[in-house]
């Protein structure tokens, strides 16, 4: 983990601390573009035959065979009857919490009268057909099977279909008692970019999704971006890259607490950026030693030891130089380990979720405070926000008019129809009012 | 206008009808790659000669040298005061109902206990850096510019950079007039492609934006789904195709109104799309009649007739039948002018902006009712809302935990980190409570 000094570096060095190692899409897109092309034409038996060479341990290939890639009853009742008690208590306990937090963002309709005659209203409608991916490489994540099925289910989408790779043909318990909570019954066993193309394209037993949600690798990545922009595809939640998070901590951080935040972003994967700012360097300095410390005791050592060599510490005169540098950086987590903690929440602009005071580590929020955990990176905190509600509905806009309405309005629209150069459009207008 | 009866249609041919004729993207994308990559490596330089071959006319190239794709204060100033009187009051309200109908989609913050010491809370914040583009090939356009400028403003940008192109060096006195409403101080004379390089890239003079809003062509279209899966590009509002409208038409419906909404549907260009859906086969052939007898006074005869020929009308049983086909095409625009349209509301589910009744032709809706021109086309109705307020918003997610919030989850947090194998998310938790 470098050291440098905010006073030390120029605007545009600074500016380059902001940006994330590069991801080279364009060598990912065209690895997979044969992929997406042949699920397109051919649907599951590709699907299958990429599953079989990506996914299956040598010693269970052949495991999907016919219509076994769907998770069935049987299946999820024995998840439901073997999970283990406490992580069945723990998993139900933060699905509380998540379904309380989300069910405020539930968006409200309303209805005005623009001039007199004009009734302009607003109603949502959630996304009748999603699919969720949830990634199973390194880790078995049911966490994130909360966090996007509570949403799709409080927004009322009609169909949730979700794709998670399996090594061994089997979906582990955890994962599958928390899609059954969260009413899943269209479970695929299928990772990487195939399910990503499983889910945008369909097949002739298979009906397409709409839109795409979840993280996932640099390919499952590279796969939602173009699905995104082929009209055949289907929407993605955010465009999504490695997890990261930014710390900003004064004199009064207990280094220990601090240390024990990064490392738990580090762990994610050796490609994980953890950024620590502070306007104390003798915090940095007790930071550093005790993320030495720590270290030692992590099963995902090798990981948490990577992602470090990819981050750094930036020492500022000021918070202020602090919270400019962190809005720049625009992080997926931003932990506020400094005094007075909510006093600053003013000063964040671009950031996916905020974790306030000494006391709020971010794998509260991976797990359990309420808030959501899909949550944009990369920059993307400048235009994205976190998976929501809203994320899996979409609004629509009406208008009624009476003919006294129509009058009112007439002029100008024929006006500016007139001025575009828009015949038919005044045309519409002046017909209605002829007789 | 084909005729086609929903009751002899197999589902595959009706969903085939539900598709929009096709856009070959990946040709698209082949031409406009190497003007994006040029723009960005090269910056303005490159901007103005894209912009010297494709926009400006041959007498006048030349117009755009040194930083004269910059719209001056004086070029403003002359605008407001040369602007047609009628025109500018025109403008003027629309620009009142359109910020009337938007003020009230500025988002609010909550914040919510989810359990003892656990606060969480969302906010939203705009979008620093945005870019709007504003077609200006076979119209110009004051009605985007407040479609977009209006929602940006309220939105709270901090600046909001408009691209519009020019074939002349000037933009027209309505459109900077709209700009001037809409608080623009920075408007460049470029179009095209290399407009929307322009924005996503940024140049040394340039700042970059982070989100591109508007509609265009099919070159402005796919260079904004190029940028939008490029780390270094930007976001955008929404893939963008040509516009469309689909009519339900009862036997209440007044012919020629309905076929006039039809026309000022498809003198757009002539790769809209209009479809006609009705009970009722005699209307429908009263409407084609209509549309023989007004389609000889329009100025923009030509596109409406290519238009037209894109475009179908189908004879169902019933309106069930009707709103069933209309929710899989997802319309841009819907117009139902049926009897009693309003208490048919619940029935859409897939549609940008509806109208209702027989005095609500879609020209209100596109300049003055004070509801957003841009809306979904293509089908994307499914996933996408048109332009509002929190288009130009996202929202970031707030938590926090005092000891005791932290101790009541503490055991669900390092259960689940636990299972999903995470060491160092259980180790943050418990070493905050060690002491």
């Amino acid at each position: 983990m470098k050291t440098y000094f905010y006073n030390k570096l120029s605007e545009s060095e600074l500016i380059g601390l902001t940006k994330r190692p590069a991801v080279n899409f364009e060598e990912t897109f065209k690895i997979i573009k044969p992929i997406l092309n042949d699920v397109k034409t051919n649907g599951v038996n590709a699907v299958i035959k990429y599953a079989k060479e990506f996914d299956l341990s040598a010693d269970k290939a052949g495991g999907f065979s016919g219509e076994s890639i769907l998770v069935t009853t049987e299946e999820f009742e024995e998840a439901k009857s073997n999970v283990d008690e406490k992580i069945k208590n723990a998993i139900d306990t933060a699905a509380k919490n998540i379904k309380r937090f989300h069910k405020r963002q539930t968006p409200k309709s309303y209805e005005i009268e623009t001039i007199p005659g004009i009734k302009c209203s607003r109603e949502f409608r959630a996304i009748e057909n999603v699919g969720l991916y949830i990634p199973g490489g390194s880790a078995v994540l049911p966490s994130t099977m909360l966090m996007l099925g509570i949403p799709a289910m409080l927004a009322g989408c009609k169909r949730v279909a979700v794709c998670s790779p399996s090594k061994s043909g089997k979906i582990n318990y955890p994962l599958l008692y928390a899609a059954y909570i969260c009413g899943i019954k269209e479970f695929y066993k299928i990772g990487g970019a195939q399910a990503i193309a499983l889910m945008a394209y369909g097949d002739k037993t298979i009906l397409k999704v709409d839109k795409i949600f979840g993280p996932g690798n640099q390919y499952v990545t590279a796969a939602k971006l173009l699905v995104s922009i082929d009209p055949d595809g289907a929407s993605i939640d955010m465009p999504a890259g490695p997890s990261e998070v930014l710390i900003i901590a004064d004199e009064n951080a207990v280094p220990s607490f601090v240390a024990a935040d990064l490392l738990s972003q580090a762990e994610h994967g050796s490609d994980s950026q953890v950024v620590l700012l502070s306007n104390s360097e003798e915090t940095v300095n007790k930071i550093i030693d005790e993320l030495k410390n720590q270290l030692g005791e992590l099963t995902r050592k090798n990981f948490a030891e990577k992602a470090l060599e990819n981050s750094f510490s930036l020492i500022t005169e000021d918070l202020d130089q602090a919270f400019n540098f962190s809005n720049k950086y625009a992080p997926e987590h931003l932990i506020l380990n400094i005094k007075n903690a909510k006093k600053y929440i003013d000063k964040v602009y671009n950031a996916g979720s905020v974790f306030l005071g000494q006391y709020s580590p971010e794998s509260v929020g991976d797990y359990a405070s309420g808030t959501n955990h899909s949550l944009p990176t990369s920059g993307y905190a400048k235009t994205f926000s976190g998976v929501s509600v809203e994320s899996f509905m979409k609004s629509i806009t009406f208008q009624k008019l009476n003919k006294e309405g129509l009058k009112n309005i007439a002029s100008t629209v024929e006006t500016l129809a007139e001025a575009e150069g828009l015949d038919a459009h005044k045309h519409a207008v002046s017909i209605r009012l002829k007789n």
